[in-house]
């Protein structure tokens, strides 16, 4: 069977390769785009995430701003925060990194993000735009999935879909594009009684659990599309790589895999968001 | 087998039951509860409809009040009639009632509904909230369609559910809501490959097509659930009754399945709003 590695860095190649241009064309017009990431606390994961994407933004002329907030902060300061960047008409995109520590309402800090400026798609109105088929900008991860499906030229339409996970960014509307798409679209989770045989009549598989090596190539269809959206300590992604490569036509590696493209959409979306400032 | 045929008029009676009473309660503080209803155009089932959830408001004591508009209006106009009842404090809910003629915006129509008289959940916020497992008025039929799962005490945790249809007033929030009780739910539509043998794994099963009479017993499972929010001309689901019932462990009939519930849950709606106005 043909084996296809699913190339993120391609992906994210192609979706950057217009980006400079606009960014320039807006500098030209006074407009720097700008993405204002906020970090509360110290994980190293979220720190490594904020630093990879403050780098690309700086790779193509986007401006990036960090708002580091202390770990004890608490969810009325981490709003007021918020809604700094929402009246900042310089900022562009305002991403909260996730996650945040538990006694912040995280929920209640997305929700703080004004429409206009959530690149990520992590607001409630933002989630239904998209789930209702006129979003903006889904969540960046789901929208990288699509667009690597999209890239390669993976038929999509009349294909049964298996999403495991339905995280508000993630899972939920992955599985709503998807549907969008005209897939056939099964959720899963961890009350999923016998995910094994769900998953063996998916075409396309996407996995957004948060466990490492959590899916098994025996648990898949042969020939299946598998997209790993995890990304957990040590560069390891939710599905086993070794056993579902042996039964996939086409997989995403970890890394260099659905990463990438998440980070390339994100771009794309602060530069889209500036765009719209000119109007 | 045990056949359980589920009656939506009993369960609409147990969401009623203490509605008056808060009704009542509410005009002592001068406060009416009220539904509008915008009707565009004169389509006859619209009209039985409407008149139908007019006499259910009457019954309880909450004012209904009507706005019929010419089939030839504007979506402008139709937005200008949805914003007088959105500034007007005397009015707690409002319903577009869908379909509206072709050449209208229905969606552009519903985005203009404030959320807080969103009471049927038609708005993109509203069903982003509900997907997301807070929202305070989800669809009226989905959130029936649960109401009568639980007032049997069906259990939903971990069941596979399978919904036929993917509105965004019907197939895409029941979906939602029986993911956010634990079911591991599939969305099937007009584009799914093999219908039979996706109903056949389904413990839940949601009619939710538009198609009379479309689902048949042969592609369910023994023993399976089945709720039919069809509601076709001659008052015919969308499952072919006598076929499903003897396969099926419970089914709603139609007309006195999801129909009247769905109407309960609509006044119920319109009192939490008009609650929430007095603090």
């Amino acid at each position: 069977m043909n084996k296809l590695i699913l190339d993120g860095k391609a992906v994210a190649q192609e979706i950057k390769s217009n980006l400079k241009k606009r960014v320039e064309s807006l500098t030209e017009k006074g407009i720097v785009p700008c993405l204002a990431t906020i970090l509360v606390g110290d994980n190293p994961s979220s720190e490594t995430y904020v630093r990879m994407k403050g780098n690309a933004c700086e790779k193509i002329g986007i401006k990036s701003i960090r708002i580091q907030l202390p770990k004890d902060i608490q969810t009325e300061e981490l709003i007021d925060a918020i809604q700094e960047l929402n009246n900042d008409d310089a900022v562009h995109g305002i991403l909260l990194q996730h996650p945040v520590p538990s006694h912040i309402d995280e929920r209640k800090a997305f929700e703080a993000i004004n429409l206009k400026k959530d690149v990520d798609g992590v607001t409630s109105a933002g989630y239904g735009q998209t789930a209702l088929g006129f979003g903006e900008y889904p969540s960046c991860t789901p929208a990288a999935i699509l667009n690597i499906l999209k890239y390669y030229q993976i038929t999509i339409e009349g294909k049964q879909a298996v999403v495991v996970g339905r995280s508000p960014i993630l899972g939920k509307p992955v599985s709503a594009l998807l549907l969008n798409e005209n897939a056939t679209v099964t959720t899963c989770h961890s009350k999923t009684a016998n995910l094994p045989d769900i998953l063996k009549q998916a075409d396309i598989v996407v996995a957004a659990i948060g466990k490492p090596k959590f899916i098994q190539g025996d648990w898949l269809k042969d020939g299946c599309i598998v997209l790993d959206a995890g990304y957990n300590k040590g560069n390891i992604g939710d599905v086993d790589y070794e056993s579902c490569y042996n039964v996939a036509s086409a997989i995403t590696p970890v890394p260099g895999g659905v990463g990438p493209v998440t980070i390339a959409t994100l771009l794309k979306h602060t530069v889209d968001s500036a765009e719209k400032t000119l109007t």
